[in-house]
C-alpha cells in the first residue's frame, strides 16, 4: 500500500488498504471474468451442458476462494483492530464478520 | 430452437440445442461478468472489504441459479431423452447428471 | 429388495423400494445420529469450539454423502422410469427432481 | 459458566466456557440427532426418496446454523481475546478461525 490507512475503521466509503495482495486478487478477479465470458461463448455455441456445469462449478470454487482470502484479510485487519480497541466498535465489527460468513456458508 | 436437433445425444462437440432459453442465460451471464469487472473496481479503490463480500456472496448466488437452470434443461432434455432410450446409454447419462450435480453441491 | 414393486411412481405414501442399499444408508444415517450426539457431548464438556467446527463439517459432509446417493437412485429408478413413461408424469418427476437439486445446493 | 475460566486460550483439551447458551445449543443438537433417527425410520420404511431428501436438506439447515452460531461465538470470545493481547496468539487464533470458516463453506 503506498497512501498511508488514515482513515478511520469503520469508514466504509474511502479506502481501507487492508487488502494483504490487491495485483493477486485482480488477477484472480480478471480470471473469473474471463470464466464469464467463456461461459457466454459455450453457450452460444450450444456446448454440452455437462461441460458447461463443470465450468461453473470451477469458477464457482474460484470466487469462493476469493472471498475466503478477503473474509482472512478482513479478520487480520479491521476485526483484529477492532477487538485490540475494544467495547462497542469491536462489538460491531465481530456482528459484521458473522454475518458475512454467514452469507458466504448458505451462498 | 430453430435448427432440428439432428446430433446424437452423446456428441459432446457438436451444438446440443437443449438450453431452453438461449438469450436469457447470456443476459444473466453478461450480468455475472459486469459484477465479475465490478469487484475489481472495489478492490482496486479499496472498497470495504464485507460490501466486496456481499458482492462476491450475491455472484455465487447467480451463479448457481445459472447452474440450476441449466441442470434442468438437462434433465428434460438430454436424461430424459436417454432414459426414454433406455440401455447403456441411460445408465451413462444419469451417472453423467448425479457428478456434475456432486460437483454443484460441494462447490 | 424382497417385496415386489408393485406401487405406482407417484405414490408418495407407501413403500419405493428403489434405494439401492438400505443397509448401507442405515448404517451411515447411525453414524451420523451418533456424530449429533457426540456434538452434544462436545459441548457439555465445553471443548474447544474449532474442533466442535470441525465435527459440524465432517456431519455436514456426511449428510451431502447420503443426500447425493440417494438423489442418484432417485434418477436411476423413478425419474427414469417416468422419463421412460413420458407425458406428466415425467414432466412431473423432473420438476420435482430439480427442485429437490436445488435445496440441496442452497442449504 | 459457574467455573472461572483459567485455562489458556490455546488449551483445547479443557473447559472453554466460551459458549453462549449452552442449554440452547444442546437443544438444538438433541432435535438434529431426532432429525438422523427419523431418516433412518424413511429408509426403513422405504418413504418416498423426494420426502426423505427434503428432510436432508433441512437437517443440513440446521447444522449449518448451529455451525454458524459457535463461530460468531468463538469470534467474541477467543478471537477476540487473542486480538486484545495481540502477537503470535492472536495470528494463530485468526488463521484457525479462518481455516474452520474454509471448512464451513466448502462442506
Amino acid at each position: 500500500m503506498a497512501e498511508p490507512l488514515t482513515v478511520s475503521p469503520d469508514d466504509h466509503q474511502g479506502p481501507h488498504g487492508y487488502i494483504s495482495n490487491k495485483d493477486d486478487y485482480l488477477k484472480r478477479l480478471r480470471r473469473i471474468e474471463g470464466q464469464a465470458r467463456g461461459l457466454q461463448g459455450m453457450v452460444t455455441d450450444d456446448k454440452y451442458c455437462i461441460d458447461i456445469l463443470t465450468q461453473v462449478s470451477a469458477m464457482t470454487s474460484a470466487l469462493q476462494s476469493v472471498a475466503l482470502g478477503l473474509l482472512d484479510d478482513h479478520l487480520n485487519h479491521c476485526v483484529r483492530d477492532a477487538a485490540a480497541a475494544g467495547g462497542e466498535e469491536a462489538d460491531a465489527k465481530i456482528r459484521e464478520a458473522s454475518a458475512a460468513i454467514a452469507r458466504l456458508v448458505r451462498s
